[in-house]
């Protein structure tokens, strides 16, 4: 595909506006970084004051600048960035960042300048990045127009960020140990370039293979999660997002202005999109790192060399809590090591080569254990001695690593000092971490890579059957009865229409009614009270189960139904089925989700359920039901016959199916979905369907 | 109380045994931290060689060394240790550290060697720390036994660890960032001194006001549960146990030699004991720092004051997954921050400066915020930029936080060059962190603290009665039938001595048997087929249920029971109660834990389980029920009355004192415990109690 944002990062000029002579200026910062960073184009300082700055001309006027000027970089206090902003598009400037904060994040008065941004943009057929935003970096292009004073050396982590602070401390900590970055995009408030923008073009970037992302909010999910699905078809993504807690929501929008939406469809969107999300800064450069240099294990089995016990023993319980375990040595292997290895070396798994190995140890060791062909990666660790220096450790690790597939990362501690045993293993393609448990997260999120490389979502195709007329009717008629919750009946013929099983049913309005129903539909029969406002029938003793004929039908109906109240009378049933819950919402950001877990008042307390976004592939609905407690009962415990975990599944892609043809729809609810053995079906009792 | 290990902190003279003028020798490095980090006592090397050391004069034998010698530091192979220690025992002396490593973590042959030194010890009255160690350290005696080369300054943390190189990480990053420590323990294999020991030296210490443990393997659970639970009652404590994951306790069973023991064991002794568990390295010295620098906050109502929106929002993530939450300031909180802070600051909550505080700005807005009623404690955070240096901030923010009560943290980040801030900010009591996660986790570890300092786990009393009569006679009649399980009328009976609610019941050997003992329980009655080996009855059709009359129970009996076997009848449980489980197990390290969950085939998919070491308080076994789903449900949900809570923390409670009484009883199962509405009692329908 072809880079969105390919003018961003290859302009032919730029112009500065707001240029400061005043080196504690923020453009003044700007200038410098174009200039000292390497950018080959021309820069254009512009100033009403004219005169000149680091050897430049500073122009009066944008409209002065000479052709051509591709990019604007806009250093200006919020209200005269509007103006500079139409400006440069009347003088035909075609793309700009924009520095100023004091927009949407501040909320009514800010919001209104933001579209005024929008408007001038949509105007003169120019895309801007920002505002609030420290703007982008190419290590390869090159061009910096942030004001960050340190540019990372060229690699190939491609960064994104709705923080600036988070992009310059990022920036710091790459430069102490020589990570390095292929681009770097500041989104800012994201009034018009937003992420998903940035995710195609690093997707497009020869010279980008990972992509780290710091988000806050995601206005257009969908839009990220398809612009997701396209990077990493090829390439891996990891993505930390502020705002998942009601703390962070609160934080989030008060720093960017953005919605953060609902921790479970954003991990959710993350499934879909194939991406790794992580919980924390440290756990995003980790992991970005990792990938960096890298490939994913083959399989979870993994080796640790170290010459300290206790931080091997730490790294063990780390490995083990991101899915990975300690491989058995084979005797060849154990042999190989003894032959390589300081006397007194512990050959289990850790190697442990105790207080005294030389760098060639290492080097030798990992050789060894690298070749092995039960050992798919390994945890390298090093707790610096007196007699050892540190780099000469990270070297030694580098070498034998370098050429080799397999993962390898390196743990070197220590309080400080190590630095250039740092940059020594990221030289050497090694990444480096300062703790047995961060490291353990670089092999574990390498691992994950692999598994969703090797379990694809599948494509969320169609389910079968095209029910829409029959559909529209019913959401129609309970439109037309000013209804915002079908009621029962329509929604049993809502979800039937969409080939979910449902037993036969009606509604009566007297006691012999429903007898006669009860006998058409065959007993036995549920009855439930069916009155406006009576959401949870257990709550209200609304349902009677199991009538086993006209007589029990009627005194139910009786007992139950008011006057002018309605009964819903249903077949039951197989009975022994496992009830679970299906349910489905729509989330502001990314659209309908679907949710399953287990029936009844376990959904409230246990919260072991699962979401997708809809629709849903066979794969997705698969998943969904074997990561719960509830496919864990269905699959047959202590005895019992599995569930029809196929016809959960198939429910699961039905309910999506109509969560996306129907917008109109807010929410489904099968509670419960009654699951008989395996072949058998699925039963839906009790369908709530509400609309917007 | 006195200090165990008086003796080594404070011993009028040390030898050093193996001494050697290498200086890339250990026990050169030993000496050299005698002489240069303050020792005051005299220094005896001993080496056959004779001859002088770093001015010292070194003495053939330990028999030549002059009194007074009260302790020996042992830097010898492991063979030569052994007869060093019989030498030391002769000469008098009564206490010794042994730095070899080749003992018990070697398995069969280092396990005898292992014995002898304890003979050794033994015989001579000594107590030794080791072997496989690197000694101990107090910074105000001062005394330094370790060959690391850094001593730390002066602090409150008291630190004690299996793992020598987890103390020598420990203090290189302590002197890194200018933490001090009061006394540091490396324990090794704890063949003689064991962590209790170290707990109980630390609680005597005056100079202690927090602990921080390493450990591996805790042999004697319950000496180390008594040992935190003395500490815990005047300072905290904080724990790192490797060997948690079955990764993990393979690496420390190759390291120290211990048994690293089951999970939930120890996370049910840290309850007991409480101590703050944690998961790594780094959380373990995050937890340390802020408990040694700050008291916990009344509430958990936090405030961020920062100059970055993004690491804020991450900020606010990570503590509200600490159990704290962003507080809503007053209008006068606002009014008054509005008032210190830059123009353009955010006064919501995180309190945003944005990009241009000085550090004064730091000062009266952090003096705001803990004058605030409506704030508990507050989280600092700084992202360097090119204006002002974060030292000064430090400073800034020290000199606020320095007097208040409330605890504060400050992040600062960066990728070096902080050290001195760092610094800074620790001479000023505030705990420094790197990352806001690391930061709020300070926080949490305050919080946790706080609740754990209010709601004590209450006296693990006994429960009323005295059964063990009746008890004693059911055991030995299942050990005269050679039996390992007691047959379920004897696991109802031992119940019932014990005071827990069992429907009557007996044992039939043919179908009319059956159903005049149904007779007298009376109906509605279950019948269970009672045959050795049948374990889990469901699995193989063994049981009836709900069986009105005798001619049900009949059919039944003849139905299920074959020749030989017998029928168990037991009264029906009133219906409609909530099926919870109730067992018992016994731990290696830590003896009887009792564990409670939701019954049937919950208890196995869904884990949500709580476990609390026997025997019981009122107190934990209220916390065990209302920390599970089961408690949940309990609780009520959806309409349905709340179940006997008081009954379930009862028959909890029972079970445990069973347990603790009964040391021949391995495991007991109340599965299911039927728990009736609130008054109305749990009734323990099916007993198994397994003998050892």
């Amino acid at each position: 595909m072809t880079d969105p944002l390919h003018i961003f990062f290859h302009p032919r000029g730029v112009a500065v506006i707001g240029a400061s002579e005043n080196p504690t200026k923020l453009s003044h910062g700007v200038i410098r970084n174009l200039v000292t960073h390497g950018y080959r184009g021309t820069i254009y300082p512009v100033n009403p004051r004219g005169g000149a700055m680091l050897g430049l001309r500073v122009y009066e006027s944008v409209r002065d600048t000479p052709d051509p000027v591709d990019m604007a970089v806009i250093v200006l206090s919020a209200e005269r960035t509007v103006e500079a902003l139409e400006a440069c598009g009347q003088r035909g400037i075609r793309a700009a960042v924009l520095i100023a904060s004091g927009f949407g994040e501040l909320g009514a008065g800010g919001e209104a300048r933001e579209a005024q941004l929008q408007a001038i943009a949509r105007r003169h057929g120019m895309r801007f990045i920002g505002p609030n935003c420290v703007g982008v970096v190419d290590t390869y292009a090159p061009i910096d127009t942030s004001f960050i004073r340190t540019m990372p050396v060229q690699g190939s982590i491609g960064f994104v960020s709705h923080s600036g602070a988070v992009c310059g401390g990022t920036m710091d900590w790459a430069s102490a140990v020589g990570v390095g970055f292929s681009r770097i995009v500041s989104l800012g408030n994201q009034a018009d370039v937003d992420v998903a923008d940035a995710l195609d073009s690093l997707s497009a970037d020869p010279n980008t293979t990972v992509v780290a992302a710091y988000v806050e909010g995601l206005p257009d999910g969908l839009r990220f999660v398809e612009a997701a699905r396209r990077l990493t078809a090829h390439k891996p993504l990891v993505v930390l997002k502020a705002g998942r807690t009601p703390s962070g929501r609160r934080a989030v929008a008060s720093h960017t202005g953005a919605l953060a939406g609902a921790d479970r469809a954003f991990l959710a969107a993350c499934q879909r999109a194939g991406a790794i999300p992580v919980e924390n800064l440290e756990e995003l450069v980790d992991a970005a790192i990792a990938l960096a240099y890298r490939k994913p294990p083959a399989e979870s089995r993994v080796a640790i060399l170290t010459n300290a016990g206790g931080p091997a023993a730490v790294g063990a319980d780390a490995l083990h809590r991101q899915g990975l375990q300690l491989t058995d040595f084979s005797a060849e292997t154990r042999a190989r090591l003894q032959a390589v290895c300081p006397s007194g070396t512990m050959v289990g798994n850790p190697v442990d080569m105790l207080g005294g190995p030389q760098p060639a140890h290492y080097t030798a060791a990992l050789r060894v254990l690298l070749d092995a062909p039960e050992v798919d990666g390994v945890m390298t660790m090093f707790v610096p001695q007196a007699i050892t220096p540190p780099y000469d450790v990270a070297v030694a690790v580098g070498r034998a690593a370098e050429e080799a597939e397999k993962p390898v990362v390196c743990c070197i501690s220590g309080g400080g000092g190590i630095g250039a045993a740092a940059r020594a293993l990221h030289a050497h393609a090694v990444p480096h971490y300062l703790t047995p448990a961060r490291a353990a997260l670089g092999l574990g999120v390498l691992w994950r890579c692999r598994r969703i490389q090797t379990h694809p979502a599948g494509e969320a195709g169609l389910v079968t059957g095209d029910p829409r007329g029959r559909a529209q009717a019913l959401i129609e008629a309970a439109r037309a009865a000013r209804g915002t919750v079908l009621d029962a009946q329509a929604g049993a013929e809502l979800a039937a229409a969409y080939g979910l099983r449902v037993p036969p049913s009606g509604l009566a309005s007297h006691a012999d009614e429903a007898a006669a129903l009860a006998e058409g539909v065959g007993f036995p029969v549920a009855l439930k009270r069916v009155a406006p406002g009576v959401v949870h029938k257990a709550d209200v003793g609304g349902v009677a189960l199991n009538l086993a004929d006209g007589g029990a039908v009627r005194a139910a109906f009786e007992r139950m139904v008011g006057s002018g109240e309605q009964g819903f009378v249903q077949r039951m049933a197989p009975p022994g089925g496992l009830e679970v819950i299906v349910g489905a919402q729509r989330d502001e950001q990314f659209g309908p989700l679907v949710m399953f877990g287990l029936g009844g008042a376990y959904v409230e307390v246990l919260r072991d359920v699962a979401f997708r976004l809809a629709p849903l592939s066979a794969a997705e609905a698969r998943e969904m039901v074997t990561e719960t407690a509830a496919g864990k009962l269905l699959a047959g415990v202590r005895g019992q016959p599995p569930g029809d975990v196929e016809a959960v599944g198939e429910a699961l892609r039905r309910v999506g199916q109509l969560m996306t043809d129907w917008s109109e729809v807010a929410e489904v609810d099968l509670n419960p979905l009654i699951v008989s053995p395996a072949g058998e079906g699925a039963w839906a009792v009790d369908v709530r369907i509400v609309l917007r």
